[in-house]
């Protein structure tokens, strides 16, 4: 509907969370059009009232538009609403965060990946935006199965303890995080399929995938 | 800003929750205009996008102007958005939750107090905002000090662990919860300050006061 009084700008913007050669990483695209134009920020845009039905639609067909990819994991952030953050008027960003195995670079499309320690700083207030879906990430992971939305299709739990020590920032004592993987069975061994090692020596690794209730909370915090 | 696009309506909703009697319940108003005149809702309203600096600025606001109180803690629940949750049009709720120790039901201004379970039915999708303020409430109140917004000035330990039970909706152990509450360190004792108890027997209970670090996150549930 068009209102009698002025209402704010409605529109969402995502945080697409990646490990990128190992390294927990944001995608951004490059702005084609004012303000900020040609600068990196979070793929965004308005609600389409006329073409989404929720919120979440709006998310989605925004993550389909502004880069082609389809998320697993898609959850609602935070909302950032107020008078100064975008020039045009009072916003309202309703932000969202997805968490994807590998995203690649693609500069002919303006789609760059860039490392979240360290992220130079990005327009509107995509920083602070960025900052808090890192937070959630962490904090999320530090009791649940959140890191499986980053794995590829199969790994083994090496690989599984990798991820959570580079999402969680700090190393895991391997004994208790394969006690704690076993006892929430959020994964399941393929029968039959293993890695050999790199080198070609040692024992083969299982490799395993997601089982069928691949989001999990834990009843306590996976710590070092 | 007026835009040349249908925008979505924005508002915001608070869900005010207080221990009724012992009992969490919620705070409800009943609406002075349609949809649902008349009924008890969720207080709420639009963003003044002239009035207002940002959307907690918005939660205050409409706090003040529809109940008269001040929340010391209010917090971003989520935000509800889509085509059909309004009949006046595709609409945003940003919603809110505060704690607050104790309101009192104030029916010549259309305020009721009802117990958070076996609410009925309420308009739009307040239901919904409502189960998610109290899932949110229970899961950090798990891991975190968070009930102590609901606390009066000075209350026993026997109080603290009986709103954390009412609460969370079981009954802890008081080793287990004292040594945590000791352990956490958020609340601390007023020098000299003892009660009674009821009847007059028995030994003087410990008053204590909330310490100068109020809102901690546990690094474990607080589970019976």
């Amino acid at each position: 509907m068009k209102s009698d009084y002025p209402t704010p700008l409605a529109t969402v913007d995502l945080v697409l969370l990646t490990l990128r050669d190992g390294v927990l990483s944001v995608a951004l695209v490059r702005r084609d059009r004012p303000p900020f134009e040609g600068r990196l920020a979070l793929p965004g845009g308005f609600v389409h009232v006329e073409e989404d039905e929720d919120l979440a639609a709006t998310a989605r067909r925004v993550l389909r538009e502004k880069t082609g990819l389809v998320a697993p994991y898609l959850e609602q952030l935070y909302t950032f609403g107020g008078r100064n953050r975008d020039e045009r008027g009072w916003s309202i960003s309703v932000a969202y965060f997805a968490l994807l195995p590998d995203i690649a670079p693609d500069p002919e499309n303006g789609r760059a990946i860039l490392e979240v320690d360290g992220l130079p700083h990005l327009p509107f207030d995509h920083s602070r935006i960025v900052e808090q879906a890192v937070a959630r990430l962490r904090g999320k992971s530090s009791y649940s199965s959140l890191p499986v939305y980053l794995m590829p299709e199969r790994f083994t739990l090496d690989d599984l303890q990798s991820v959570y020590e580079r999402v969680l920032g700090q190393p895991l004592d391997r004994g208790s995080f394969r006690r704690q993987i076993d006892f929430q069975g959020f994964v399941e061994p393929v029968p039959g399929e293993f890695r050999r090692p790199e080198g070609g020596r040692g024992r083969p690794a299982q490799l395993y995938r997601l089982g069928a209730k691949r989001l999990k909370e834990f009843g306590r915090r996976m710590l070092a």
